[in-house]
């Protein structure tokens, strides 16, 4: 325990899991550490939801994270109805229910600004933070677990912070992180990261014993992820995408070396694994989440080094990342996400962006995160922050959804996340529109005619058609059919015509 | 005219403009300086204009800008139908409506993107740069008039560069450009702007004597455009803004000093001449387009520092600037728009930013390009830039357009630029809707009660608890009556029930 806590003074704040939740009371403002699940605080969590369940108490709390985190935490919560306000992003699916309901007020937000929006006060002061660590150093500083998200401001905001010692990494997890919180304005300064390798903080979240209120110590590991399969119709989007790029640097209209950043799923997976018998070497990531895949392409020597917020890997992934965690290492670094996702560092580096759309409009434009234009999936994530400032901007989509029944190629979307100006490239199992030097009404006929499937394609091109000859202007639409594809699936459970 | 052109060797380079415009060919890609209207040629284009019309050719280029032009460039060649592809902005009512027929292929752009992209090669290679140009150095470079725009890199990436060498300004423009290129990927550097006074760059554009291929001598003025005066509507839109920002200050909320970006029209005016009375000192301006109202801010005392990437003066405001020119040159600076425009700077910066809307949905999505959904008015510009990545996003709007006829609140915005993560605050001369902190039905009810004319403030309220109890969700929405208030325009010419 002494390795781990290695500040004398803190050893006796060491408190039970009940004793840390009692802390978090009704009405509460709670920031707790993790990324797209990893490094979440658990027993905390699971504590108050117990305490809940057996006092039948009516608390609910405003939960801000970094993104999704594991079951322990959203998970348990949502099952007590404890969760007043979330943001900025989740996947637990009871949780989405009740956001979807209206019973959980939910904010989705760009990942980038979630730090910043909390220090300038606009969710109010934060009354709690949990934060997920590996170890406490001689001076009180944290040293976070497999992600770190936004656990330096909300270590340096919160009146209370309770601190998960988390003690299922290897000691070698210690140095992979670089933290650093930059200077509001109207002092904010350059982030001088010019590759993705380079280091600007420190390997801890200063805090100091006087910021550490109560540690509870832990055995729980994060709850691991299956590594994704991947069908036949991603495997196709990745191969498409590989190509498009090995084409672009072949014509050097794009230069080597750009670093990636990709979403996660099965797609994602498909094109990293697709890296492996591609052209590129000495990769570098510049991106959210690392997964297996990442581990897979650094063992290959197509990886030089990945830059993420956090390191999501399946039960295998963690056990082999934690036996060869020394080399590992050399090649990996976690920041804070207003650094990860922050558009100054983005633009500069000049990424290669892939992100996955839920529906794609016949001009460009693209919905990433409600069902039919009202029901909320995960939220829109740090996609925005990549897909406006890449190098080239490309959002990925099967053509089609529920067996063919919904098309994700629409005259119209049915919400709004990624306007025409930030996407660049679509890829569907059907092809890759490239819509780079493209107006909106050759890019209509792009889209229809690469990435639609065959059983819409004659009816977007008729409803495009119409639309050029009945109304016109820059962006031709019949108002009164925009939506019909979508309407017609709300009564008829298909967008196809009967 | 030695003054002005210092480089011996270009003395023998000068020609007419009919002369220059002979290499303007059918389908060339043609650069010009200029940024909403300030510091783009007219001879070259106007004897452009005069050769199509004698000689009866199908001359059509595809004309690159910085923003808007005058209308002796794009007005001229539009009357000629000599534009096939334009981008990224314009103005011109000739050019709009061969925009919304199709006949003008037009790309819509964030104004930050325009340069590189140019120099990426998504729109191939550049034939011919026309630039405005103050003076050339001793050593052949270039110094721009009132705008820079996209001249650095057209200058730097045209087969053939054309200066048209405009005599009208005093001596002492020199010295008010601040210049930079950055490199591009992989090797872009941070840009060490911290404050908007800062200089990073030269005050002239590198070109060379082996650069400038043709010179035209021109004393032909920018055509100005009046100060554009405010109604009472935009008089307490502007009231609400100031006071606004004026309450976060004291509130402790928004530290003191952040610099302010604001886009052009009455609105805009009404907010500049607001300052005068107001309790803002020592402000700083980091914006895209200097008006007449900075001079007046200049003069108050009220503005130290204005960085711009045009400025764009009424007759009387140009004759105030001329005369004053070196008082008024220690306030002011003009850089290239991808460092005016670049998340990295506004981010940094931590800018207030206004910018005005066509119509806003309740949920806070805005559309600022497209009438009913389908016509193109000017362009987004560069108002997601600067919305993107402000310390506090603002759109304004009068609450109704056409005598009321049109609702800019609307239940679903008929074309998306802005999407609900990139807008903080609404404002119409009914009121301001504060978004920060609010899920989506919450905002639903702020922009519905503080923003919406009472004409249509049942309406919206009708939909949206319908909305709520017939479909729910996150964002709830009656997707078939999603754009009925469009559909009732179209038909009625009126979006309010009969």
């Amino acid at each position: 325990m002494k390795d781990r806590i290695r500040c004398p003074q803190l050893l006796d704040r060491i408190v039970t899991a009940d004793e840390a939740a009692s802390h978090i009371q009704d009405g509460m403002n709670v920031g707790c550490s993790g990324f797209t699940p990893a490094g979440y605080p658990k027993l905390v969590p699971l504590a108050l939801a117990g305490r809940i369940k057996r006092t039948g108490e009516k608390t609910r709390i405003n939960l801000f994270t970094g993104a999704s985190v594991g079951n322990e935490l959203d998970g348990a919560l949502a099952e007590v109805g404890a969760i007043d306000k979330r943001m900025p992003y989740h996947s637990n699916k009871m949780l989405r229910d009740q956001i979807n309901s209206g019973q959980v007020r939910f904010y989705d937000m760009h990942l980038s600004h979630v730090s910043s929006e909390l220090r300038y006060g606009n969710f109010g002061p934060l009354d709690v933070a949990v934060i997920e660590a590996h170890a406490i150093t001689e001076e009180g500083h944290i040293i976070p677990t497999t992600s770190v998200g936004i656990s330096p401001t909300i270590a340096k905001a919160a009146r209370t912070v309770i601190v998960e010692l988390n003690t299922t990494h290897p000691d070698e997890l210690e140095g992979i992180h670089d933290i650093y919180i930059p200077r509001d304005q109207p002092d904010r300064e350059t982030f001088p990261i010019v590759k993705p390798s380079n280091r600007i903080g420190k390997p801890y979240i200063e805090a100091g014993p006087d910021r550490i209120h109560h540690i509870v110590m832990s055995d729980r590991p994060d709850s691991h992820s299956p590594f994704a399969p991947f069908t036949e119709t991603e495997k196709r989007i990745a191969e498409q995408l590989i190509d498009f790029i090995a084409t672009e640097i072949k014509s050097g209209r794009m230069p080597k070396g750009l670093p990636w950043q990709s979403g996660v799923g099965g797609v994602a997976n498909a094109v990293l694994l697709g890296f492996l018998d591609s052209p590129f070497a000495n990769m570098e990531f510049y991106s959210e989440v690392l997964q297996d895949a990442v581990l897979d392409l650094i063992d290959a020597g197509k990886v030089v080094f990945a830059s993420g917020c956090s390191i999501t890997l399946s039960d295998e992934g963690e056990k082999r990342f934690h036996q060869d965690i020394a080399r590992y290492k050399r090649h990996l670094l976690l920041r804070p996400q207003e650094i990860t996702n922050n558009p100054e560092v983005i633009r500069r580096l000049g990424i290669i962006a892939v992100n996955t759309a839920l529906e794609a409009d016949i001009y460009g434009h693209v919905n990433s995160t409600h069902a039919m234009g009202t029901h909320l999936m995960n939220g829109i994530g740090g996609s925005g922050d990549f897909e406006r400032n890449a190098y080239v901007s490309m959002f990925v989509t099967p053509s089609t959804a529920k067996g063919g029944k919904i098309s994700s190629i629409v005259p119209f979307v049915s919400h709004f996340d990624h306007s025409e100006h930030d996407v660049k490239v679509i890829i569907t199992e059907q092809g890759l529109a490239d819509l780079r030097g493209k107006c909106p009404r050759e890019i209509a006929r792009e889209i229809i005619t690469k990435c639609a499937h065959p059983d819409y394609r004659d009816m977007l091109m008729d409803y495009f058609e119409r639309a050029c000859r009945e109304v016109g202007g820059h962006e031709p639409h019949l108002i009164k059919e925009a939506l019909s594809f979508h309407g017609r699936f709300i009564d008829h459970g298909d967008m196809r015509k009967r």
